[in-house]
């Protein structure tokens, strides 16, 4: 049997998708209101799904011990009450929530190494998600 | 790397669950209280999930623009405030939650070729929910 | 101070919103598509307020003991699976959630005594809901 | 009895709390990180409760089909995808959501009168809420 | 106009349902599986109403820096991953919510007074809560 | 194309993480505050995945009115407002919440046969949910 954790958690931010390639009004019908001037922002929640053995000593798959202050560092104080265009991982990528879902499954499937992340899913909406597998 | 966007879309509708080759007896053992003769109703939520290639040029795998419309149209307009045992989807079919999510799941793939429908989820109340993949 | 209760119940229901004082047309103009010929549906919760003294004996203003086999046998077990169209209660009244709500108000705050019912909640859809007091 | 009707519109917004009487030092002192120079953003829901007579041909306190289209045009479509600071409204009033729903209150109480408004309620995110009532 | 700030704290616990003047009958018929003898438990939600006047530097009726520190150290770190019967507050009163809400209305507007609490609101589980008001 | 079933189900239960060959201090350390010496305790939803054919009598994979009595008597009965260490399936096992997604997915699918399982997944809080799959 293969055993799951998913885990979430929440940061806001404001973000503005638009294209320097594109013309004013191709951005326009491209992206919508999402391309108006000054942005807008959500409530994001990111969601990590990892597998692992369940450890005999401990009956867990990953210590929330060591994960919560990983994504808390690396994703969380990041992330929250910040814009994602200002961040160094946007600055030649439009901010879509695909892009930030690809990047946190990146940074997070290359820096913790006590489960293997299995997927990364960020809703940007109620009705609004994005997931990430290998 | 698989990107994947889930999109929700919410109607309100009613049905009975009746089968006329059963006896009245037989249709109340099998669908309980489902099949009181005035039938009943639920606030449905659909998702919709989608997978494709991230167009380098817009940063998604496929613009809601093209997407809501479409579902708008082809499945909220359609059911949002209806009963479904009137529809012509279920003139020959018991509307089971089942058979709903399939006719949705056959209707959007065929019809929407902007991204490829890898599933059609369901959810008839809180606490249950049906999914459909290929 | 003061103590209050709230209790959340669930049914699924029908209904149509037409008025046979009114045109074919004027019920289309007021109701909109909530006068559909055959009805929809919703998943329709309940919530009721109640006050009273905490008994120093068991800690509480009223024991779910009592409230939920009253509440489950009055409300849900009336209305769960069925068409509101079709209740006595609105054979001569519009089944709308104001009407609804009002109706389950009477009720309880007639027929349940060992706590005082000050407000009853019903919310027709996540984003819809109508609330009595007195 | 009183009846209210409770109802929900959404949208998505930026916004930076920041008062430029103070300096930097007692910006970020009282913003903390609300005040990070960029901005960030929310979902926010705007839940008013309205209160009226049951009018007895429709049985509604206040058709939906006045009160959606009017809060559409003057505040969902007003917001949704914008920059708070941005907007008119906050040209010398600091963007908090205190600040947002009291403007909503006086708006919609000022310029929609088919029913009664008693409360605006603004949800910045699932754990923080502003209420506005007279 | 009056402002109201809502703000939401969680914490998980266990609880049992037993009075000692009671004879074991008693209990199991008052309390039903509640008085389970080893316990069972909870994830709480703590909803703070306060209000007060704008502060027209900040916009803010009450500074989050200031409130969510406090009922951190004072009923989050109090109560969370703890026994409640196990607490000084319930050591000789039942662990009710009703209890466990008035004790947090008492301490919390004893203590804490950058702003006016109004109400408490504690949620046991999704359907079941609790509001305190003077 | 497959059809599946999500189905959720809900128990208010405290449990504590200890392990007895562990010192204290190591105990401490692994498990922090899930290890307080008098437990705590959580809602906890159960959600089963079954898949099945689509009967073309009733349209359904699997009837509620068969898998609800089971797995009310089975699970929720069992587990409701209790300590899961008492428990028998937790003599020799930590009742991490892992565990108990293990422990459940073994007992329904092998008592269980009106319809395939394909996964358990046990929600602990809002934030933290595990899965068990074959």
């Amino acid at each position: 049997m293969k055993v799951r954790l998913n885990r979430r958690y929440h940061f806001s931010a404001s973000h503005r998708l638009h294209n320097p390639i594109l013309s004013a009004d191709d951005n326009r019908s491209t992206f919508g209101k999402c391309n108006n001037p000054h942005g807008h922002g959500h409530n994001y929640t990111v969601e990590l799904m990892l597998s692992g053995d369940v450890d005999p000593v401990t009956g867990m798959i990953c210590n929330l011990g060591d994960l919560d202050p990983f994504i808390g560092r690396e994703i969380v104080e990041r992330f929250d009450r910040s814009d994602l265009n200002s961040d160094e991982w946007f600055h030649n990528t439009i901010p879509t929530t695909e892009a930030l879902a690809t990047r946190i499954f990146d940074h997070v499937s290359q820096h913790f190494e006590l489960a293997k992340l299995e997927r990364v899913r960020v809703e940007e909406t109620e009705n609004n998600a994005f997931e990430i597998t290998r």
